[in-house]
């Protein structure tokens, strides 16, 4: 049976989001540098920016690895999928494009009644109106004897983290203070019982923290 | 010239005082869980306990060592000399009875006029009714070459680090979630410009992380 994986990005005082965001910076200088030794890892260069050969080597890219590694289903939230920028909108595809970088099924929390959309390269959407126990059920089944991931956003990373339902939270702490956003740990007092917990320091500042059990 | 210095224990939440105190149990569980690491070391339970030849060596120990050195004079809040439970009881000399374990001057500060006390061992409350700024020139002077530590509470540690006035920030994050309580992180987005950034972790699960310029 394989375990259920959380990885995310936070800042020393627990943001996993950011809110400097413009239409002429998107993505914002928060983002760039919470996730900013994640990307620059070969890891993400090669499997998401398609940059064979470039980018560092070392602990953050040994998570980097990790992350992509074993994984045999996701569950993710409706707005991670952008349901929340295309409601209702038959034609929206995700963010991916035509081959997402998943290569499994995954499973979307919505209200929305939508049919399974069949992507290149093995990932299949699925969009499922249960409770977060039930999709994860069915997401467990498709991958067997690996792991299932929940993808996020932070609310669907926390609703199963509050659940009890994960088996590995492994978070790359930034040590930067955001100040505002979604923090991780909202509501999720005594988390740690029942977890063995490591940590570790790369040379960029990172914390890699991981809860296990 | 020293360095003005705070140094603290926090959750992996953030918060850096505990909520679950109650008359049988006055420090409280989550105190204990939070401070245990540091309470178990050799220093601690030297300096503070009166155990000589007990305790944890290690890393754990050498940040409490390194607590202790070097210190010239203290700057706290009215709430941890005690003046909140005894407001204008000129017979409250603070809790650490007759010989506190400070052996420097120590500015409180406070609303209420009191003359300075002169404790054993070395140790003088001040009393002063100034900006945070003038107050920490007057522990600047008194300590000379040594350095001057903000000893809290975590409102007053907060608030010389919001103005840009301590030198190095030393906390130890117990890998723990306490949910609730005073957070050190809270209105301090952007700290981390200035300052280098250096993290370690111990083989008790803390994370030792130093901000230092």
């Amino acid at each position: 049976m394989g375990k259920v994986r959380v990885d995310l990005n936070v800042s020393l005082d627990g943001y996993a989001t950011t809110t400097d965001q413009t239409p002429e910076d998107p993505f914002g200088q928060d983002w760039t540098r919470l996730t900013g030794p994640y990307v620059a890892t070969r890891t993400f260069r090669e499997r998401v920016l398609g940059q064979p050969g470039k980018g560092t080597t070392g602990m953050d890219d040994d998570y980097a690895k990790a992350y992509f590694e074993g994984i045999g289903a996701e569950v993710m939230g409706a707005g991670m999928f952008g349901l929340h920028e295309h409601p209702g909108d038959p034609d929206w595809q995700g963010w991916w494009g035509p081959n997402p970088p998943f290569g499994y099924p995954v499973w979307v929390l919505t209200h929305e009644v939508r049919p399974s959309l069949e992507m290149e390269g093995g990932t299949v959407f699925h969009f499922a109106q249960d409770s977060i126990e039930d999709v994860l059920a069915k997401a467990k089944e498709a991958a067997g004897d690996l792991d299932v991931r929940v993808g996020g956003g932070i609310r669907t990373a926390r609703a199963y983290l509050a659940a009890g339902l994960v088996d590995r939270l492994h978070v790359g702490i930034t040590p930067i203070l955001l100040g505002r956003g979604e923090s991780l740990w909202q509501d999720l007092r005594g988390l740690e019982a029942g977890y063995e917990v490591f940590s570790e320091t790369a040379p960029s500042g990172v914390v890699h923290l991981t809860f296990s059990r």
